[in-house]
């Protein structure tokens, strides 16, 4: 159950289609090149190839278990943190200001994804730290900042998102935990939160938690909601930790999977009053929320990029070694390794190319992000900006629908096997399910999709996106191999398809709003394909042009034999996805309520 | 977790999609006419709502467990396979003659999805003493029937089939287990089989196993594989059980789902050698298995919607129970149960329309097995031997794979507490998931379907089925509802898809095989939604008629419903299938295999 990082994949990303090299001429990110990004790759490769991957299996065998409101990670978890801790994982992408190490995200996604790919469950504790940083840098008080960031960059604490109350998952206007003002200012808190990740645990000193909750006499619905910090440990004058806060973990889940992660019920207020103090403005707090929660989903779609690549490279080595069957064609004489068999060969092909067409999808997302934060220019900020946004429910959405469907193939590739646990390919199939619903299931993504990113521009970004992609079907027209003609045919019908719902969703959001939102997840789906199809079209333009030159021919190979196969077998589903979404959104609410 | 039987629409699927009343005019089940039916199925309800249902989620908490050579089952179950047997229950399908019920197995079909909705785990037991039944009427000795199938039909003793071996899943010829001709015309077996499901338990008083071994000096390959069968106890002259046989359960596996069912390790002749006796005639055991494969795989495609039917009503159930957020339409002012939602009705749609559609299908192929069993003229039996045959990898194989998605659905309308085992519906989406590996992975089936089924006859019978269902168009032009048209545009673009698919498949086999077996699953999935939707258009038709007639109106305008969302959300992909097919196939292999 070894895990390789795709460095080269990666670096490739970057440099031909996340364009590196400009990233690298941003304000802040001057060392940020491809000598650089190789270097750390290679260093974190290193470190989850060896401390964390080894450990995923274990914690699904033996996860966090909870006693007496202690939650104890599995043996080898807390080692492997403060490693993580040493190595300054954490505080990768943050700001050098806090003792972080300032590099992009166009190359933090990518050791992201490597983390993820090591262990899942591992993983989902700096994720939520990350989107805790990102919430205080953008509304903290600077004392708040300069109490709590440091240590969370250098990972000595850790950070928590509590929004989801029993009442209250997707619908956050539905909060009922409760704040009391202080006479000192700050607030005590009362309320159950579910659904914690690393809610309580034994990797850190201290846990920061972000507790949605209403002010006394706030008004109701989500305009009613501030956003608080609410440490386990108070946090004294100089710095060192005090006295225990009123916030207990009553009880862990027993979940389908990611087992070694501690999802917490965690209690505020039980013995007089969980201690917190307001972040920002009173009754911002879903605003401030949705920073973190942007950080947050963009990090869940590289887990679903992740969570594939692993059970892609385990259902290949499966292939390459059970021998099972002759070749239909005949080239081997007597049973062959099951990787010579053309279904195995399709689901493999399908693992693969959704794995890399998202990983480029979401490299290209993060170099945009990189460019909306620090390039000089308004003007490109702003163009930069509405694409990040945009690609955001697709890097959430799409990969980890597509990761559902690909861990659900690499049990399927391992047969009978790979419904015995021992195996660890089920483990992906578990793990994968939870990421299409934490940080907003796909629905809800969609929503976001349709109604902040698509219908609130009139399509207008959508649109603009498109154009780009036409752009790169000019290139593949230029092209003569058989290749670039077949991937032109796809990608130009499933484009021809994307804007037709768009101008249907921004046409129709107003006066048929059940109508599309009927076609929200499966525009989602369609947008989502699109551009991991488009990323793969690039790269096949730049792998061509490799090869032909002798450039690491077989790797450029490889690349087009990819993006035409997603092309052949991806893309040509979006032109039914399109009439479903225009044509038949009528009878997705067609039937009766109570004939359900 | 309560489980409804969904009688009233499999009494529907009977009469108006399987013509039950010609069924009840063939020899031998006159009978059985809807009035046995509808008595049938509302006791066979009663029992799997009553007793077996319950036992669902006790299974997976507390699976069998083994200790010793012994398998205990989950508490409960030897309890509830008493009632089972007591009612009759195991002889539904099987002859008079041996003391069984000597029902169609259109009604059968029903009976067995309720038990398996009931309890996947629980209903494994009986469905391979199926097949074990079978596979002795077809080739057992006359004293070989007399002494085992009596026993198994009245459920006093249960059947296996064990095949797979560690170096033979779906290659037997690779089987190694050897038999030694014994003076006495007897045999005795040595060898490990692996994956067999109740291989040991505690629910019987006996365990005939039937078993694929190779008798000493048989060729290679298939063609040296014989059938035999090896009683855990051996029987006595007088039918009284005797000395304990040599065969030992030494392990049973831990998997991801069936949790309940035991898949037993089971070794043979470590003291000594198993006593078996030849089934027929020797080395053509493979040939026998396959009666009983044949049986076994009808009967998991039932598996498959029996899954997604109690998946559906679990996510209804919670759909209409649990209250979030405000619908788009403004329809309801403040949060409203999330059925009221566009995306999830078309979650719930999806799942009801993919389990209507398959049951109506695998109904229909059940009354085309009885006339093929049973109908006077040999034209006419050997009509529907064709199209039963052809149906056999769809329902197997279709009905799967859509169980998977259901069960991945069913979790996500439940969101974040479809995560947490106790709710539930991630039994589903665990257990679903062996229905496309065992008795023949998907690529198995599909393999049988190209080849068996496709080519060898050059698409006659494909074509012929595609003739009936261009009949079904007609009669859906005739009409002018708006649900007619919609669906008669998709299922004509379906059927279109669906022939220029069977003209490559029986074009191409032999001259490029490996073109023609990379698009294998998806020619099956193509093939199979498209027999779905079918019988659906056709249930369509009679809804619209009889609503019309006032008759049952809701019922039947769910019907109509129903049908038409498949149609606009299902059989619209298969026009993009059709493109993978037969203009994707070179992508499937072109990636060089060093390159993976």
């Amino acid at each position: 159950m070894s895990y390789q990082a795709p460095v080269k994949d990666m670096l490739f990303c970057m440099q031909e289609l996340a364009a590196l090299e400009e990233v690298a001429r941003l304000p802040g990110f001057e060392d940020a090149g491809i000598d650089t990004a190789q270097a750390v790759l290679e260093e974190c490769a290193k470190f989850n190839e060896g401390v964390v991957a080894p450990l995923n299996w274990e914690g699904d065998k033996q996860p966090s278990s909870w006693k007496d409101g202690r939650v104890t990670t599995t043996p080898g978890f807390k080692e492997a943190f403060r490693g993580f801790v040493e190595g300054g994982w954490q505080g990768l992408q943050h700001s050098v200001d806090f003792g972080g190490q300032g590099l992009p995200k166009t190359i933090g996604s990518a050791c992201g994804e490597m983390l993820n790919s090591a262990n899942l469950s591992f993983a989902l504790c700096p994720l939520l730290t990350d989107g805790c940083i990102e919430a205080l840098l953008t509304a903290g008080s600077e004392a708040q900042q300069q109490t709590y960031i440091p240590k969370m960059i250098s990972g000595q604490w850790t950070g928590t998102m509590n929004l989801t109350e029993p009442q209250a998952g997707s619908d956050l206007a539905l909060v009922r935990t409760r704040a009391e003002p202080q006479p000192d200012g700050s607030f005590k808190l009362f309320g159950t939160k579910i659904f914690i990740t690393y809610g309580e645990h034994d990797m850190a000193e201290n846990i920061v938690h972000l507790v949605l909750a209403r002010v006394s006499g706030a008004p109701e619905g989500v305009k009613g909601i501030s956003l608080f910090i609410v440490p386990k440990f108070l946090v004294k004058a100089d710095g060192s930790l005090g006295e225990r806060n009123d916030v207990h973990c009553v009880s862990i889940e027993h979940k389908l999977g990611i087992k070694a992660s501690p999802t917490a019920v965690l209690q505020y207020g039980d013995h007089g009053g969980a201690v917190g103090y307001l972040v920002g403005q009173e009754n911002r707090g879903l605003e401030y929320m949705f920073i973190m929660m942007n950080a947050a989903r963009y990090a869940v779609g590289v887990q679903g990029i992740a969570v594939a690549e692993r059970a892609y490279q385990k259902a290949v080595a499966y292939a390459k070694d059970r021998v099972q069957s002759r070749p239909v064609d005949g080239s081997v004489r007597g049973s062959a390794p099951i990787i010579h068999h053309p279904d195995v060969r399709r689901m493999l092909m399908t693992m693969r190319s959704h794995t890399e067409g998202c990983r480029a999808m979401a490299i290209v997302a993060a170099a945009a992000y990189d460019a909306a934060h620090a390039h000089p220019d308004a003007e490109v900020r702003a163009q930069n900006e509405a694409f990040y946004e945009f690609m955001v429910p697709l890097v959430k959405g799409y990969s980890t629908e597509m990761s559902v469907e690909v861990a659900s193939l690499g049990v399927q590739v391992h047969g009978g096997m790979g419904y015995i646990e021992e195996t660890g390919a089920a483990q992906y199939y578990r793990d994968a399910k939870i990421l299409t619903i934490y940080e907003g299931t796909t629905a809800i993504q969609a929503n976001d999709l349709v109604g902040r990113k698509t219908a609130r521009d009139g399509g207008g970004t959508a649109k603009a996106i498109a154009a780009q992609i036409a752009r790169t079907e000019a290139e593949l027209a230029a092209r003569d191999s058989v290749a670039a003609r077949a991937v032109l045919k796809r990608l130009t019908a499933a484009r021809t398809a994307f804007e037709q719902v768009v101008d249907f969703i921004a046409g129709q959001t107003k006066a048929s709003p059940n109508a599309v939102f009927a076609g929200s997840v499966p525009y989602l789906l369609l947008a989502g394909s699109l551009m991991a199809g488009w990323q793969l079209a690039r790269a096949l333009l730049v792998a061509e042009t490799r090869a032909a030159a002798g450039d690491d021919v077989a790797f450029m190979n490889a690349k087009v034999a990819t993006a035409r196969f997603y092309a052949e077998h991806q893309l040509s589903k979006l032109p039914g996805l399109r009439d479903s979404i225009v044509e038949g959104a009528d009878s997705v609410t067609a039937l009766a309520l109570d004939a359900f």
